[in-house]
């Protein structure tokens, strides 16, 4: 665990990355938070919520992090204790803009007093926008990959493309899983009368729940156009399968019959006009006859 | 930025075409503008919202524009601050209804007179009514092109039919991921008791309110249809790779046979019936009555 | 344009029939009615509505007709115009049983006193009722393509049956989407205390909203039987492709093996076994035992 | 029309089976009841409802009949009109636990002491009972064809199981269609405090509710079921023309090379090694060669 | 049956396994439960439900369990009656994490100090939180078997990967179906004041709420995933058809070309070039041109 902190004008931030069993214990003792509360840091994903207790709130919140391992999204956890007086992040470090926001704080006295002089809720209001507006780079990553498959998906190969497809759809239902409670979560905040959130935010968490939602749009909006191009994908293939056969279909039609008629001239019996000066003239004759005809045929069925 | 004024009775009508970041700060100056708002204004895409202040009120819609370069329709956004006795709209400058009727307003007489004596709402309220209309032609366009696409599925190059389907469907989830939220900001004009919004204005806002339904009727009508296009592009592209295979399938089990009866015929080994004077006779007539039995047999499973 | 009108009991009918712009113009002047809703009588497609005015109710609703040149049911548009003493019936002359009914009205003294002798809203739910009953036929018509569908889907030609389905499935969406506005005109109809309306044909508006659900199910259900029936040709046809690509397959693997020793036993070069007299039928012997080895061997496999 | 009736302790159960129009229009000299009530009794198919009239409830109802023409459930409908003192049951005489109910009570002195002893809501009820528990084996033979269907998936003949599965789903589309109604009404039942029912039977109505909760859910997770097993039938369809697909072309690949070589070796021109003693042999080897090469290559690709 | 009692401090547990109706009746006696209940202990599934009598609350509930034959999981259920001074519960003895809690109950102090000292409401939390906690091992079976999937669906054996996609959708679906109901009583547990379930057990009923949240969350995210590896699935075996045929239609296009050559030079006719020394190499040459200019197209067209 490492356990920092600090503190400006009567506000302690206290943030703990990665957090043990017995830090946890630790805490007990110092703030009285709840045991379910404490409970919930230690558990590795639990669901984003909002308890209110008597002297604090605990708040867990998920944000997107691009594991690029599994080339998906999957929530990364922090959890808020906030009281009178201080503010209590709980969180695995992997949150760049928390973790930034936090050095900045440490190091900047300027943003000391820009962001921690109002109160513990300023300080959570900042944390969370940052971390929100966070999500768009993400979302904009997809969108390229969307552009890119459109761009694609004409000329591309296919194998790749199916693959590049599902990998976009899974990542994207994933953010979605991620996005909507916390949705939930910042509606709350906004529209609630809670302790220790000043009422004068309620504005500006109503930015943030804009800024979510407008995640949640493009996301839902992402869902449909790649349903519309796997869909596309699939009547593609299906266009191709059906081309590929076509000229195969038309060759074996033209081929076959000409080669049984050499076979049908090349078979050891007498033939009656084996020996005819002009039978192999005729004979080229006759499959350019078939030849030809069976193209004017096919033409005349747009198979050409 | 170009910024222009009209005017006329009493009433302002302020018209801002992409502001800058300073021409948003020397707003502040002169109204009193809430930050959040004037912030949402310099975004590129903000959610469309009304935000009531203590004097004025703050307005967020977007309508269509066609994209002709990606084939796809975009959101244009067009900010209104609605006061007691002024209007500002800040716009891209790309939705043409909105600058007609600015230039026209500037222009003529009459247009001020009619539409800039009843206040500010009823100036809001024309704006929107044509802003609104606007968005028909586009689905006429979109009409027009499921009417080209229904006329030609049964006749049509595949490949071109799946092109058009799929961005015809993408037009459509773009044009109703725009509708969708403007439906809630007309339906909250009509409804509520708004400040700065005439009473009267009522029922004007819900004959707006109808034709943005009908708009929206229109697209969740074209989805489902372009839908059905689809999977009726589908099955047809299977019924055409069923209907070669059979052909292919016909000709290779009739031909394949007789090639290897010729091919039988043709082995440099003693035939028995080398030397008979009708084996050429003979091995024709088994060829055809074979090839007529196949025929017969085709016939009977209706794959001819 | 045609206006007639039927007096009776102190209750005028006066029906048109494709009004002009002029038209409309001179009723401002005889009746009071408002200036938006006779705007929307003008307009080609209005949404279904009622609007409550000071002296009048203006309603707008839509019934089905069936396009045969499209092959696609499309809404025909009726607005009544209800005051105390009087319907005004705006339609374009394309509704049958509002024809009829008028003519029954003008030329029968008999329908007079029974539909006219109890006021304007009792001449209001007979015609809506009509209308509503009017649906069934279009309904029958649906019903019977389908059952059709469903007696030729193992044996129809795919095309003809892919070109059904998609035919029937999208006059199914267009029917969908002229009934569901209907049902709120109806239920609002039914529901609220409605000035005009007398108290007392609740109960019988109820009726008609009965009628008007049940369509509502009949199409629901029709269009899940339709999406089942497109899903079973999608998989018939898969099915073919497989059966025509085995038979292929089975004749081809059959075949070229066979073909192949007779190529072989053809070559222009010293054979073995070429003055063998027993050669020609060993061949044969060979290819039997291979041709029957192969029939064994997918016949096992249960390909035949 | 059968009418036949039982009277017990105060109590008259009238069964009316198969109703012309004469034995309605006489029920209205006897029973005052609402005229759109009586009619509703003769039209073939109404919507389930309950109406509440001055002196009497009428309740419609339907329930499930497999009708084994078409091989699809139908619904049965029921009308109930209950008074003070009676109860009147007018159906189509099909469905069998009404029928046998009625003969139990008709012949039983203990069925009636039990049933129509304590009013006509309790007995009302034990009908209800009866016939939604009569739901149940038709969703066992529902369930016992998806059993079977999921026992034979990969190894049917798939025309069978895409017409197996096509049926069931129809008939589940049919059942659903029947039961979701008919929800409505029990738990209007249960809810509501009904003149005409007694009040202590609201539990044992929420307990036929459950009932019928029960049947909904078991047909919603069969819909599920067996949409699954339809996309399972289409990818193995797809799986298996793959695999057809896959030997005719290593079998071609294979043998149209070798037939190619057979045939140059075939030709009447002067062959350079025409004479050699072992170009046969040499011919074989590199046959052999080459079928054991594409043997290989066909390994190596995972396609053997 | 088996009847196992535990009693610690005024609280009875009492656990019965597989009850029989003489059981059901004998409880009758002793404690007055409502008939309906005990009907329901006996019913082999009945729906998952809270019933509020005088003197006890009965409380039905299912949890999953893998039936490992029919390779999906069915639920088990667990039927609670709660009073004052006394916890039954019934069931069929297969969960095994209220085995386990029985067992440790029965056989160590401490477990019953700390369970069974705080009254039955707690006793039942407890019971419910284990077997809501027992559910997570079956969805990591799920989770890797999708992982599983995932990794594979670009290698494996299609007709396994079909099978495995099926039967993992198919235990996604029971397994929503099972956990669904579950929601509902947990969550009424949670927020109604019952009566026997003591008021500061709400916040850990909540809890248990926010676990069985994400156990709905985590299934419908993997129903999700599924359906679009199934999808996937489907576009890679169409995309496999396709690179089969084109390698089908690459062969048969180049080969039958020169087999129809070799074929008219074996005809036994007077060939015009058949005595000239270079015939062969000639045709060879020829042959060779033809295969290389085939080559060079489909390289051209992207085929190779």
């Amino acid at each position: 665990m490492s356990l920092t902190k600090i503190e400006y004008d009567r506000l302690i931030w206290i943030n703990i990355e990665r957090p043990t069993v017995e830090d946890i214990n630790s805490f007990q003792d110092r703030f009285s938070f709840h045991p379910l509360a404490l409970e919930d840091c230690l558990s590795r994903i639990e669901r984003p919520k909002i308890d209110e207790y008597e002297n604090h709130l605990f708040i867990v919140m998920h944000f997107p992090i691009f594991d690029s391992a599994r080339r998906v999204s999957r929530p990364a956890e922090v959890d808020f204790f906030i009281g009178r007086s201080y503010l209590i992040t709980v969180h695995d470090g992997i949150l760049k803009p928390l973790n930034n926001f936090y050095l900045d704080c440490q190091e900047n006295e300027t943003t000391r007093v820009r962001y921690m002089s109002r109160g513990a809720s300023t300080l959570l209001h900042t944390i969370i926008d940052r971390l929100v507006d966070y999500i768009f780079p993400i979302l904009y990553k997809v969108d390229s990959q969307i552009s890119q498959i459109e761009d694609e998906i004409f000329e591309a190969d296919t194998r790749t493309l199916v693959q590049e497809i599902s990998l976009v759809r899974r990542d994207i239902i994933a953010l979605r899983r991620i996005i909507r409670p916390q949705i939930a979560i910042i509606s709350n905040l906004e529209q609630k009368d809670r302790p220790f959130i000043r009422e004068e935010l309620d504005e500006y968490f109503g930015d943030i729940l804009d800024h979510i939602y407008k995640v949640r749009d493009i996301l839902d909006e992402n869902y449909e156009v790649i349903a519309d191009l796997s869909a596309t994908t699939d009547s593609l293939l299906s266009h191709r399968i059906n081309e590929v056969m076509r000229i195969l279909t038309v060759i074996s039609v033209i081929m076959l019959p000409l080669t049984l008629i050499s076979g049908i001239l090349g078979m050891n019996v007498r033939l009656p006009f084996q020996n005819y000066p002009y039978a192999f003239a005729g004979t080229m004759f006759l499959m350019m006859f078939i030849f030809l005809g069976m193209l004017l045929f096919f033409r005349h069925r747009n198979w050409l």
